[in-house]
Parts: C-alpha cells; structure tokens; sequence
C-alpha cells in the first residue's frame, strides 16, 4: 500500500535500528479512512477464506483488526494481555514476552470466544520477532479452530517474526515490509 | 439503541449486583457492524459540535471510538494505561484506579496527539464510577483542548460516574441505561 508507506515516511521516527514510533498511525493515534483501507485491503486478500471470526491482541492490533472484521462482516475478538496468577478454566491461556515492553504477560481468549468450528483470521499492526503471534496461535489451536491467514500492517523483515510464520506453513500478507531501520532511516523491502 | 438492549438481555450475564459481563458484545468479543450502528448514533448527536478528534482509553473503548471517529471523518487517539516510574515529559499522564480491575494505573497520551486547538469527543464502552473518565478528562484539559461531548455505551446508573459528569456541566449522551442488576436481573432505566 503506497498511501501507508508515503504516511510512515512523513509521520513516523526511527527510536533506533530496531524500534519505529508509529504514534500517530497504529498504536496510540488512528487515521480510521486510512485504518478501513488496510481493512478493505486484508478482507480482499483473504475473501476466499470462508473466515468466521478475526482475532486480534489487544490494543494497537485493535483498530485494523476492527476495519478487517467489518468488512469481511464477522465478529472480531481481542485477546486481552494480563497476569494470571491461577490460570483461568474458562479461558485459553499463553504467557507470552513483549519485545517492546521487555515484560511477560498471558494472552487470554474465553472459551465462548473461540470453538473448533471455527475458521480464523490474525490480524495485528506490527511484527517484530512474533512472540505475540505464536503466543495467539497456539491459543487458536488449543480451541481446535483453524487458522486460515494472519495479516500484519507492518512486517519488519530484519527481525525473525514473519520469516517464523511463513516456514511454519501460514498463510501471512503484510501491507508494508521494512527491511532495516539502520542510520536513522527507513529502508522498505519493496 | 433498542437492538443493544435485545442483544444485552440475550448475551451480557450478572455477575454481581455491581458487574455485568458482557464479553461478547464490549470488552473480548465484538460485533463489528451493531458497533458501526453505536458510532454512527454517536457520530449523529454531536454531529453540531466541531469535533476535531475522537478520545479513548485501551483497550474496551477502542472499537466503538475507532466507528464513531470514522463516522465524523476525524482521528482516534487511545489513551494508553501503563505504570511509570518517572514521568514522561513527552505525555500528558494521569493515575487513575480501576473499579473491575482493583488496580491502579497511569493514563498517557502523547503531546503531539492532542493540543489546544482540538474540540474532543470522548467515547467509553462502559461508565461506572467514572475514575478512567475523570482521569482522561484532566488530560484533555492538560492539553488546553475543550471536550465537547462524552458517548458512553451503557452506563450503570446506580453508579456515580454518569451523573458525576453530567453535575460538572459535560454534555454525556448514552445510549443504554442499566438502573439495577440486583437479584440476577438486567433491568434498564428507559
């Protein structure tokens, strides 16, 4: 997507060759025009897919992740990231690392949520090493569902996360791939 | 809204006089085009008053913020709630408790998010005490924004937070009413 590369050179700032400040497009500010875009976009990627559900985590995955679930008219469901100190029996459960936050959390989806009929959509804003993403598919296969894609705004292709995914055999579209963030500038794959 | 209410009765369930759990509809699962239908609502009662942003709090309010934002054609900023040690000179921060969560946490938006030339609309999934409310309004006024309006889902009328804002003089429209869950039942105030 043009559009979405043309904002991030204008609006985002490289913190350092591994972290970009997306404030004011994915994970604290939102464009909801653009934001339905990326949506429209991942629905039609992903239209023969007889998708039921799209799962997220929250809370920047939140929006794109809405605009995807709308257009594809199915429900959206964020896992919620929290410590759990006795496990929850309603729930599927995984402790995940947070790359940016340098913290542990579990990643909690309820068992009402999310059954084996099901057939689902990952949507997120970022991939960096995928520790989130692993973290909801095994979730996903603990419920029996089926995954049928996952769809990242932005892949940053330096770090291991999409590769992972690819080689374990899913289906991944990201809209922008970032092939390096070094010397303060940002490098797309394509 | 009454095809909210129809879907509370069938999907929210009691938890106590005090909590209503309703996972599949606000706060874990969510039904993408009845919240199209709460932002368009939103969207079309402050339709008069300018507004030049739409304000949240992660993660609940995302979903809803994120429809009525793209109903009035303006940018969704979400608070973020995280503990700091030392401040952020970059944010605007508030410590604010949480009723269901039994926590305290910080409420933070980034300066170059919000300023005084914005008119804000604030839009929440749920108000019961209104303690993340009251914290995300000092923010807004931290900035020198004015607020001109808050859209709250459903607010939990036997509980101070609606009728708190309303006596500061803030124009909050809801569009469900729950007067009482005592004895198991969800009964509304309209």
């Amino acid at each position: 997507m043009d559009i979405l590369k043309d904002r991030i050179l204008k609006e985002a700032s490289v913190i350092n060759s591994g972290v970009l400040k997306l404030d004011s497009l994915l994970n604290h500010g939102v464009d909801p025009q653009l934001t339905m875009e990326m949506g429209k976009e991942f629905a039609a990627r992903f239209a023969g897919e007889k998708i039921t559900k799209v799962i997220t985590v929250e809370s920047s995955g939140i929006p794109v992740a809405f605009a995807t679930a709308f257009q594809l008219g199915v429900p959206l469901v964020f896992a919620r990231r929290k410590k759990t100190l006795l496990g929850e029996p309603d729930a599927y459960i995984e402790r995940v690392p947070s790359f940016t936050k340098g913290i542990v959390t579990d990643l909690i989806v309820s068992r009402d949520l999310l059954n084996a009929d099901d057939s689902v959509l990952f949507i997120d804003d970022i991939i960096a090493n995928g520790d989130a993403a692993r973290g909801l598919i095994k979730i996903i296969e603990q419920s029996g569902a089926s995954i049928s894609g996952i769809g990242i705004v932005l892949e940053k292709s330096f770090q291991a996360g999409g590769r992972t995914l690819r080689e374990l055999g899913f289906r991944l579209e990201t809209l922008v791939k970032i092939q390096s963030l070094d010397d303060n500038t940002i490098t797309f794959a394509d």
